[in-house]
Parts: C-alpha cells; structure tokens; sequence
C-alpha cells in the first residue's frame, strides 16, 4: 500500500512541498486547509492528491505541519497524539526554539523532527506552490538529538532527495540566528517601504525615480503578513535584539551625514562592503 | 570630422554610456580618469577610444562629467570655462541641487545639462562598465529651463537612442525624491549588512543561513563608499528626513513585537504590502 502523506497548511511552503513529494515518491500527498478555499485551489492546481480533513493523521505515515508558527505547537500537539507508532511528523516554521520546547515532553517527541528549510518567495498562497523551491538550499534540523534515529533518518530522505543540504543545529541557536539573516531583512524592506509609501502620496515619483536597488530592497515587504507576524512575536527576544543593534547603526550613520564625516562614513560602508565575500560564498555553495 | 566626446570618470556610469556612444554613434570617445590606471583599463577593455586629459576640452563637442558628486561642481566650472562656444556638458551624478545652483550664474550656464539616469550595479570602476545598462530606465534632466534648446535637443538624441525614457524634474523635487527612492535603500542596505556582520562572528551561520530574502537586502551593501558618502553629504538635509521616518517607523515596529500586537503588526504589514502594486507597475513600464 502506498504511504499517505498528510499535508497541513497548503500555502507557498507546504504547497510546495506537496508538489515535491508528489514528483519523487510513490506516494499518496493529502491537504488539510483550514480554509475550504485553499485547500479546493491546491487540488485544481495539482499540488495535492486528495483534500482531507484531521481524521487522516491517524492513519498517516507522514505529517508535515506548514502552518503559521503560532498554530505550530499546538497543532503539533495535537497530532502527536493523534499519529499511529510509527509515523514521523515534522514542520517547517520559521522559528523553532518554543516549539521544540513545546513537545519536549511529550511521549511521541521522538516520532517529531524539528525542521527549516530555508527558502522561500514574497507569494503566499497554494498558487505561489512552484518546483524547485529548495532546489540547491539549505535544510536545518534543530534538537536532532530529540527525535529517533528513524524519523531522522526518513526526515533526511526527504530532503536529500529534495537536493537540500542539511544542516543541524540547536533550536535555540536556530531562532538567535535566523533573527539577523532573515527576520531582520523581512522588517527592513516593510519599514523602508512605509518609509517611501509615507512621503511618496504621489506614486508617480516613485515609478519614475525608483531604480532596481530600491525594488531588491523593498521586495520582501510584499511578503505575507499573516505568516509573518507570528514570527516577529514569536521570535520576539531575539528580533529585538538583532532590531536594537541595526537601529544604532543607523543613527550613527546619520550622524556621520549629520557631521559630514564623509572619512567615517567611507570607513563604514568599506567594512560592510566585506559582505561581497560573503554573498559570492553563499552563490558558490 | 567625427564628434569628440570626452567623458570624465571611467566608472560604472562614466564607462557605460562610453560603451553606448562608441556604439550608437559615429564619434571618437576621449576618456579622462584621475586613476591613470583607470584609464589604461578602460582603453584595454575598450570602453573608450582613446585615453586624454583636461587639454581635450577645450576642442571636444560633447564633454560628460561622471565623477563622484563631491568633485562634480567645481568639475562643471572649470570645464564650462574651457570648453567651446556650442559644446554639450552633461553631469550623471545623483544629486542635483548643488551642482545646479553651482553654475546658475556661469555665461555659459545654457550649455550645461543637469542629468541623472536611473540605472547602477552595485560594482564599481571601468571593469563594471556593461552594454545596456541604460535600456529601458529613466532619465531625469533637471532645471531644463536653464539649458539651451539646442543643449537639451543634443541630450535627448543621445539617451533616446539610449532607450531611455527622459522626465523632467526641479533639481530640489529631485533630490528630496531621490533621497527616498534610492539613497535611503543604500544606507538601509550598508546598515543591514553591517549589522549581521557585526553578530555573525562565525561567517558559517550566514553562509549556512542566509536565504535569497537576505541577499537581495543587503545586496547594495556591495556598493562603493568612494561614490556614496559624497552622496549621502551632498544630499544631506533630505536623507536626514528620510533616515528620521525610517527610524521611527523601525521603533514604532519594535514597540508593536514588544507588546506582543500582531494584529497592529498586520495592519502595518497589510498597508504597506500596497507596494506590490507600484513594483509590479515599475516593471511593466
């Protein structure tokens, strides 16, 4: 009989991820939406086989929970208690320190694997499900330690097979991390772009006068505000933190303009210009 | 006899449009570069026809000043003082005000075109200098009223043929429009950058971390400090505005993912998400 995967969040990830599943494994891919809608869309579109509803996990061989990372730990809860002996379990939410922290207890932790692939688009939605999405990315499993041998082992199946490289890492390490390189960036391009919606009521200007350097800045400020809302809560203490430092950058910097110090403003900008290394070492990869 | 054009600074902008003269038109490109080996470069690499220094004026039809903003006025004055009765001087520099307010009262004021072309990498010197980096942006010309007809006539044609799509603008509505659609991008950029550099001692977790949403933030963090600090001093009064809205906008950010208040995080998320539509109109220009 073939293995029935059951899909919970039909949006850009857990879309995604169907579609993935779908092309390289025999099995069966089932959508769990909480919204009648989307659920019947990642059906037309071919992302899911079959739209089902929460009587499937207990009999599901895989469960993958794609949920904004406030339902998360509940839903896993909840599906840990619900899952057949062997089945494996895992979500793919953007923070992780409070969820691992969540199932720590629970008898089934080990059937659960913490995980983050990390990427991506500005689209929400089952419509913004596309291959190839994780194509050649990176893969991060937290708490590896806490799940069984097996489920790991299936966990890395998947995403090998997906092209991903995984990596492992403490969960708590995980959400201090992904502060600075992606909560971080999301929070910029918003406040940037209400910076420029604010002072700009004449769109006009900013079709006419707006380069490519301000479209790469602003561009994931088109991302999803239900999705991301819960991440910033959720990942509070360490998004403040990483919101703290980038604010004081930025006020002294505008004191260098304030002063005209044009020598510490080039001795900034020259040291960040470090990050070339950097960016062509992640475009290497 | 051909046109002489003579183009001062061999950078991005300056090696690109030489690239585009040779190209589009029948003329001999002089190159004048403070850095002789710039010039070397950019004979080598055959952005321009002929390597030449200041003398080259006085004869030239066309001179083009793409130097950085700090030594662009004192630039246009003594080239306006040198060159020939119907000569062409256009400057491509990004800020627009001083440079204007600097010749208002030259004799030769009609001369003179105050350009900017909206187009840049962030990769700097002749070796950044590429074919159509021009096609299909906009062109601001400022203070046209202040140039000849024929003036304005002979830069058209040229960033017609271009491919460009020329506006007209005030130099003061320029340059505080500007500071928002672009110079702040830069300094958001620079201090994004530097702010994950300056946690991230282990280089590993941004390698291993970093997602496509990161890299296209920070990605003019690779620009050149020698051509943005003039910027950002020249254009000092309107990126403070600028950089105030930013910052009280992030601190108004931080203080709603203290309080825990997603649904005040959505809302300003949801107003400002209002962007896709201008991005996706920039695009369809």
């Amino acid at each position: 009989m073939k293995n029935k995967v059951a899909i919970i969040g039909l949006g850009l990830i857990g879309g995604s991820l169907a579609l993935e599943l779908k092309k390289h494994f025999d099995w069966t891919v089932f959508g769990i939406d909480s919204s009648a809608e989307n659920a019947k869309k990642a059906l037309i579109l071919g992302v899911i086989d079959e739209v089902s509803d929460f009587s499937i996990i207990e009999s599901a061989d895989i469960v993958v929970i794609a949920v904004p990372v406030n339902y998360g730990p509940q839903l896993v809860l909840k599906v840990l208690n619900t899952i057949k002996k062997d089945a494996l379990v895992f979500d793919v939410g953007s923070t992780k320190e409070y969820i691992c922290k969540k199932v720590v207890k629970h008898s089934k932790r080990v059937n659960f694997v913490a995980v983050h692939p990390i990427a991506g688009t500005e689209f929400s939605g089952p419509e913004a499900a596309i291959y190839n999405l994780f194509d050649g990315k990176v893969n991060i499993i937290c708490d590896k330690e806490l799940s069984s041998e097996k489920s790991i082992e299936k966990t890395m199946t998947i995403f090998n097979r997906l092209n991903m490289r995984t990596i492992f890492m403490n969960s708590r390490e995980h959400d201090k991390h992904i502060a600075y390189v992606s909560h971080l960036s999301h929070i910029s391009s918003f406040m940037l772009g209400k910076t420029v919606l604010e002072i700009e009521k004449n769109e006009k200007n900013i079709f006419d006068m707006a380069g490519s350097g301000f479209e790469s800045t602003v561009r994931l400020a088109k991302s999803s505000p239900e999705m991301w809302s819960p991440i910033f809560v959720g990942n509070k203490t360490n998004i403040l933190t990483s919101l703290e430092g980038f604010i004081k950058n930025l006020q002294e910097f505008k004191e260098m303009i304030e002063n005209e110090d044009t020598e510490a403003l080039r001795n900034s900008m020259s040291e960040t210009n470090y990050i070339k290394e950097i960016l062509n070492g992640i475009k290497k990869q």
